[in-house]
C-alpha cells in the first residue's frame, strides 16, 4: 500500500501549480443522508468526471455509489487534495493524517475559526498552520469553498464549466466563488482558476496574486477581498501584478454595515474604502463597487476589442422611450454621446426612415433591427471620429420582439453579428450590445439563445445601459492611466 | 343605421371617464398582411374580449378573424374610441370621418407630427386640434400607443392583465407604457389606468393628474415625463395631486444626450433636472432615475405596511459574502443598519446556531432558511426600537437553492409567509423580500413560484438590496416630509 504521494519529493511543500492539479481527491465528512457542502462537492466531481474522488466517513461504507473510507489514511490511492467538512472540534486530529498521508493540500470549508472572534478558535488556527508547515501541505481557508480549476476538472459545484478561459477570480467570499462564474457564464466568462480563500490562515491573496501575475493560463484577474492581513505586501504584490495583467478588484465591507459583515465573516479588519480604493487606482488596479459591476469589467476587459482610451459613444436601437433612458443612464455614468453633425445626420437621413425617429444620438428608427438599417447607421456613425464606441440596445424590455419571435437567431442575430463585424472591420471601433434580460419565462428562451449568438461570435452583452455605461467608464480611465495597456487599445 | 354615438349628449366634450369607457373601438389601418401596432392591438382586444373591435382598411375585407371596413362612417355599431395607425399625411381626412362618426376620443399611434421638427408637420398638428375642438373629441397623443384600461378589457398589448389595480401611470413613452406594466406584473403591480400620451397635442399631464387626484379607482401615481408644455400649470396640479395621493415622477432627458433624444422623440424641451426634481420635492412628488426605480417605489408604496418614518433597517439572510455585498449596498443607498446590542445578540444566540454566522446586523446563519430560525430572527430584532423595518435577502444569485428545489413553495416559501406575518402582527414591523432572479432557465421556474407566492401574500418584492434599499430612502423622505402620510405610517 502506497501511503505517501509525494515520495519523489518528501518534506518539500508543493508549489501552487501542484495544488491546482491535483490526482487525488479525499473529501472528508461526505454523508450519504444529507445535503451538505461535502455531497455538493462529490456530487459535482462526479459529473466532471473528476478521475479520482474519495469520500471519507466512519459512518458509510457508500456515499453516492462511491466507495467511502474509514479514514484518509485508508484510502489505497494517492490523495493530494483534501476537501474538509467536518466540525472545527475534529481538525487537529486530521492534519495529522494529511501529514502521514503526504498530501499537497487541505481546503477546510468547515467555519467556527477566527471568524467567530473566539480566542479559543483563534489558537486553534494557529495549531492548524504549525501542523501544516510541519507536514509540508498547504491550507485552504478555513470557511471557504476552496477551489475551481477546470482544466483539472476540479469542481466546487454542480454544473461548473469545464473549459478554460483567461480569467483568474480569487475570492475570500465562497458566495461569491460560486456565483461569479455561474452568473457570468451565459456572458461568455471562462476561468483559468477560482480560488476561495475565506480566513486566508496560510495561502493569502497576496500570495495568490502574485502567482497570477506570472501563471501563463491567466490573462485577466479578479479578486474580491475583505481585508488583507499585511497591507504593505499586499499593495506592492498589487502594483507588480497589474503592471502586468488587468487587475479588478471589489473591496467587500465598504460601509460600517458591510464592515460589520465582513469581520464576522471572515475576521478581516477593513480598511477605509476610500484609501484602499485610492490605493488600488495608485497600483494601476480596477476598483469595482459590487459583483455584478466585476463581471461588467471582467466582460468589457475579455470581448471589448480595440478597448477604447476616450468616453466618446453612439448609442443605437429601437425605441424612443428607451433611448430617451440610454442617454440619460449613458451620461449620468459618464460616457460621452458627442452630438452628430448636420452632415451626418442628413447621410442617415438617406437610407433611414424619418418618421417616428431619432437622428442626433442616440439614433432611434422603427426599423433598426433591420440588418440594413444596422449597417448602414454603424457604419457612418463610426467613421465619425469623436465616436469610440457602438453601442447597440434592445430597448428596455423587448419581450414582445423575443416573445414574436420577430428577434429570432436567423432573422436577427446571425444577420445582425455579420453587419455588426463588417462595420467593426470597416471603422475600427467596437460593437457592446446592451440587452436586458426577461424576468420570467416569457421570451427567455429566445433571449438566451440571441445572447448565446452574440457571445459566440465574441460580442460583449451587457444587461442594463447603466451597467455598459459604468464598466466602460471604469476600463477607459483604467486604459488610459496605464501605460501597459497601449498595446491593447487602438482606438 | 345609427351614425352618431353621443346623440344622447351632441356637441358636448367627453369627460375623461367617458373616454376610458368605450363601447366600440375603431383600429384605423388594420392590415391582414404585416404585423404592426394597429395588427398587434386588434389581436390583443381580441384576446382581452373586448367586446366591439372595427379594424378599419379599404384593402381588407377582414383582419384577424374579424370583419374589416372600408371606412370609420361604414361601421354599423358605436365607436367611441378610434385607434390611428396610418401616415401622418392622410389624418385630417380621418378626423373628418370621426367627428361625422361623434366618436369620443382619437388615439394615434401615428408618428411624424411636431417631433419631426418639421414646420409644416407642426402646423399639422394645429389643425388636427381645431377639428379635433370641433367634433367634440378628444386626442390622445400623436406618437404614442394610447390606453391601458383593464376594467374596459381596453388594451394596447398582448398578455396585459385584466384585473385592475390602485396604480395610475402616464407615460409621455409608449415604450415605457408597455414596459412598465409587463415588468411589474410579477411584482404584484395592477393598474386603474395607464396613458401614453405622446406629443400631448390634447389631453396632456396636467390635465392626467388632476383626474386621477379625483379618481377613486387610483390610490397612487406614478408619470413618465419627458417635458411640460406649461409649467406653472403642471406645477400647480402636482402640488395639488400629491396632497392626495403619493405621485412617483420620472423625468426623462436627465443629461444632454437624454434631452436631445426627449426633443427628436416627442418635440419636448426639457428643463433643468436639478430645477425640475427640486421643485418635484417641493410639491412632495417623489422623483425617480428610472423606469426600473419607478417600479420599486410603487412597489414599496403598495406593499410596505405600515410605511416607515425611518431608515434603520436589519438585514437577514443566508451567506457571507452576499451580506457583506447586501450591508454595503444599503449603506450606501442610505439606510442604515443599527448594529445589535450585545443583549439582543446573546438571545439569537441561544437559538440559531454560532459557526459560520454574522450576528451582529446582518445577521447571516446557515440555516436561515428554515421557517423556526426565520421566526426566531425577526420576533426578536423586530423588537428593537431603532429598527423600522425586517428585510429578508436569498443572497446574491441562489441558483443553487432554487435549482435543488431547496426553497420550493412547500418547503420554504409556504412557512416562511405563516412566520413572517407572525413576525410582522407580533413588532408591528414590516418584511420586505429581496430575491435577485436567475437571469436564466435554470432555477426561474422554481424563483417565479416562489415570488408568486410572497406578492400573492402581499409582500414587496424586490430583484436586489440596491433597489430596495435605493426605493426605501425614496420613500422614506417623502413620507417623512409629507403631513398627509400620517395616517399611512405607523412605524
Amino acid at each position: 500500500m502506497d501511503m505517501g504521494n509525494r515520495l519523489e519529493r518528501p518534506g518539500v511543500t508543493p508549489t501552487l501549480d501542484e495544488v491546482f492539479c491535483p490526482r487525488g481527491v479525499a473529501v472528508v465528512g461526505a454523508s450519504a443522508s444529507n445535503l451538505s457542502f461535502a455531497e455538493l462537492v462529490v456530487h459535482a466531481l462526479k459529473d466532471a468526471k473528476f478521475p479520482a474522488i474519495y469520500p471519507v466517513n466512519p459512518k458509510y461504507k457508500e456515499v453516492l455509489g462511491l466507495a467511502c473510507y474509514a479514514s484518509l489514511t485508508d484510502i489505497p490511492g494517492a490523495v493530494d487534495h483534501v476537501i474538509v467538512n467536518i466540525p472545527a472540534e475534529s481538525v487537529l486530529k486530521l492534519l495529522d493524517d494529511c501529514a502521514a498521508k503526504r498530501v499537497r493540500s487541505v481546503h477546510f470549508f468547515t467555519a467556527g475559526f477566527g471568524e467567530t472572534g473566539d480566542a479559543e478558535r483563534a489558537e486553534l488556527e494557529r495549531a492548524m498552520l504549525v501542523k501544516a508547515k510541519a507536514g509540508g501541505f498547504r491550507i485552504i481557508g478555513p470557511n471557504c469553498i476552496g477551489l475551481y480549476v477546470p482544466k483539472s476538472r476540479l469542481v466546487n459545484n454542480l454544473n461548473s464549466p469545464l473549459e478554460p478561459g483567461p480569467i483568474a477570480f480569487i475570492s475570500q467570499s465562497g458566495g461569491h466563488a460560486q456565483n461569479l462564474p455561474n452568473y457570468s457564464r451565459a456572458r461568455g466568462l471562462r476561468f483559468s482558476k477560482v480560488v476561495s480563500y475565506g480566513n486566508a490562515l496560510d495561502v493569502n491573496e497576496s500570495e495568490l496574486l502574485d502567482y497570477f501575475s506570472r501563471d501563463p493560463e491567466t490573462q485577466i484577474i479578479g479578486a474580491y477581498i475583505e481585508g488583507v492581513k499585511d497591507g504593505k505586501r499586499f499593495m506592492r504584490v498589487l502594483a507588480e501584478t497589474a503592471a502586468r495583467k488587468p487587475v479588478v478588484i471589489y473591496k467587500g465591507g465598504r460601509t460600517e454595515a458591510g464592515r460589520r459583515a465582513a469581520y464576522g465573516h471572515t475576521a478581516s479588519m477593513t480598511s477605509s474604502v476610500a484609501i484602499f480604493d485610492a490605493l488600488c487606482r495608485q497600483a494601476k488596479a480596477i476598483p469595482v463597487d459590487d459583483v455584478e459591476e466585476m463581471i461588467d469589467v471582467l466582460t468589457a476587459l475579455r470581448f471589448v476589442h480595440p478597448l477604447p482610451r476616450d468616453t466618446g459613444a453612439a448609442l443605437m436601437g429601437a425605441g424612443g422611450g428607451p433611448s430617451v433612458l440610454a442617454g440619460d443612464e449613458m451620461e449620468k455614468e459618464g460616457l460621452r454621446m458627442p452630438c452628430l453633425s448636420p452632415a451626418v445626420q442628413a447621410e442617415l437621413k438617406q437610407s433611414l426612415p424619418v418618421a417616428g425617429s431619432i437622428f442626433i444620438n442616440p439614433l432611434d428608427t422603427p426599423n433598426l433591427t433591420a440588418p440594413d438599417a444596422i449597417s448602414k447607421a454603424m457604419q457612418v456613425i463610426g467613421r465619425v471620429p469623436e465616436i469610440h464606441m457602438l453601442i447597440y440596445h434592445l430597448g428596455f424590455h423587448p419581450i414582445s420582439h423575443w416573445g414574436l419571435g420577430r428577434l429570432s437567431l436567423e432573422n436577427f442575430v446571425k444577420p445582425a453579428i455579420g453587419v455588426m463585424k463588417e462595420a467593426m472591420r470597416k471603422t475600427g471601433k467596437p460593437v457592446l450590445l446592451a440587452m436586458r434580460p426577461p424576468q420570467g419565462l416569457d421570451g427567455m428562451t429566445e433571449f438566451l439563445a440571441a445572447q448565446q449568438g452574440f457571445v459566440e461570435a465574441g460580442f460583449p452583452v451587457f444587461y442594463s445601459m447603466r451597467q455598459l455605461a459604468r464598466a466602460m467608464v471604469r476600463v477607459i480611465a483604467w486604459n488610459r492611466s496605464c501605460p501597459h495597456s497601449r498595446g491593447r487599445a487602438k482606438s
